[in-house]
């Protein structure tokens, strides 16, 4: 029944692990990491990206914890607000911010000719510590994310997916150099719903639930 | 340089081309088709994308004309909307409106045990005539705009693309034998970004600009 959420996710769980089998699960992925990789496969629709997600060992408990105290979320875009399941965030007394459309950042990004993203990292750079840090679409937030952790506004795990052709498979394998928790995936896919499924899912971890 | 975004669009159309060569664009999406199919490709990071894309005939020009007159976009879900470029949007004199956190839609769905995505467009069936929906997430609201568009509530332009591995790749392919101008890709890939994308593209388009 298409109308029923939770027997769809279910034959999703099923039929995600039929593609993919166990195995891969278990070699690749074993413990919680599965279950984000899960949800960012039915967000995707896509079992092929299951291979490309890339796990600091360390993230997903991260993640977990951050969110268990009530970490804020701040995302680089509105479309992974947007995707983020607020009503569960709030029951564990987080909420997510996005400050890329605040009138500072706007000016701040004209004046140094960097884009909105990064400045609105820059300007809100405070904001990052020990926060779950979510870039979905822009290269520069993330590189701006990682020099901020580096002087010392440094997130309790940073979700890093840009998608495009130019820059952000560059810095998505930067990323994975840092010593910060971090949860990315390689090459040029990724975007605002896979960085958003990653999110729910721990979010769903958190609350003590499946990933899917 | 990461920071000029008309730089990295150029370069990636470029890259995008050169991935699927000329003659894929000249045999399977020739014209303006192929302006959506670059943007979207574009969002995804994914050229395999390009080969799942399904266009009606008319589906470009259509879309084209109804944003040049202002038509509203309905937006299944709201990460469909926060992906849509507003502003260019608006300078054509259209909005998006996306119904399903109206309370009414809530206490509807529930009543009738349905998804908040179909009971929004059930509830709103008045404002799909001649707009252009787009359904990014929910295969139920696709369903439901279809079984709508049969009603006399008929869209100038359906934009389905939900993903999942249940219900979604069937109601794709229901879409593609209506009469109804329709963008959609095939199988379980899709998904808020790709919507979105192609709604970009069209907005673009309507503006007389390339659709990347």
């Amino acid at each position: 029944d298409l109308n029923d959420p939770g027997a769809i996710a279910a034959r999703s769980r099923d039929l995600i692990e039929e593609y993919l089998g166990m195995e891969f699960f278990q070699r690749k992925f074993p413990g919680l990491a599965g279950e984000v990789v899960r949800r960012v496969v039915h967000a995707t629709g896509n079992p092929q990206v299951a291979s490309l997600l890339r796990f600091h060992p360390g993230a997903v408990e991260a993640g977990i914890a951050a969110l268990r105290r009530g970490a804020l979320i701040f995302a680089d875009v509105r479309m992974v607000k947007a995707g983020i399941n607020g009503r569960a965030l709030r029951e564990l007394g987080g909420r997510v911010i996005c400050p890329i459309h605040h009138p500072r950042v706007h000016s701040f990004a004209e004046e140094r000719g960097i884009t909105r993203a990064a400045a609105a990292v820059y300007l809100f750079r405070e904001q990052l510590r020990d926060c779950v840090a979510v870039v979905g679409n822009a290269p520069t937030a993330l590189a701006e994310v990682i020099r901020q952790t580096g002087q010392g506004f440094r997130p309790a795990l940073i979700i890093g997916t840009p998608v495009g052709f130019v820059g952000a498979a560059e810095v998505k394998a930067r990323l994975q150099s840092q010593q910060v928790p971090y949860l990315t995936l390689i090459g040029s896919q990724g975007g605002s719903a896979v960085a958003a499924a990653a999110v729910n899912a721990l979010i769903s971890l958190a609350q003590g639930r499946a990933g899917l």
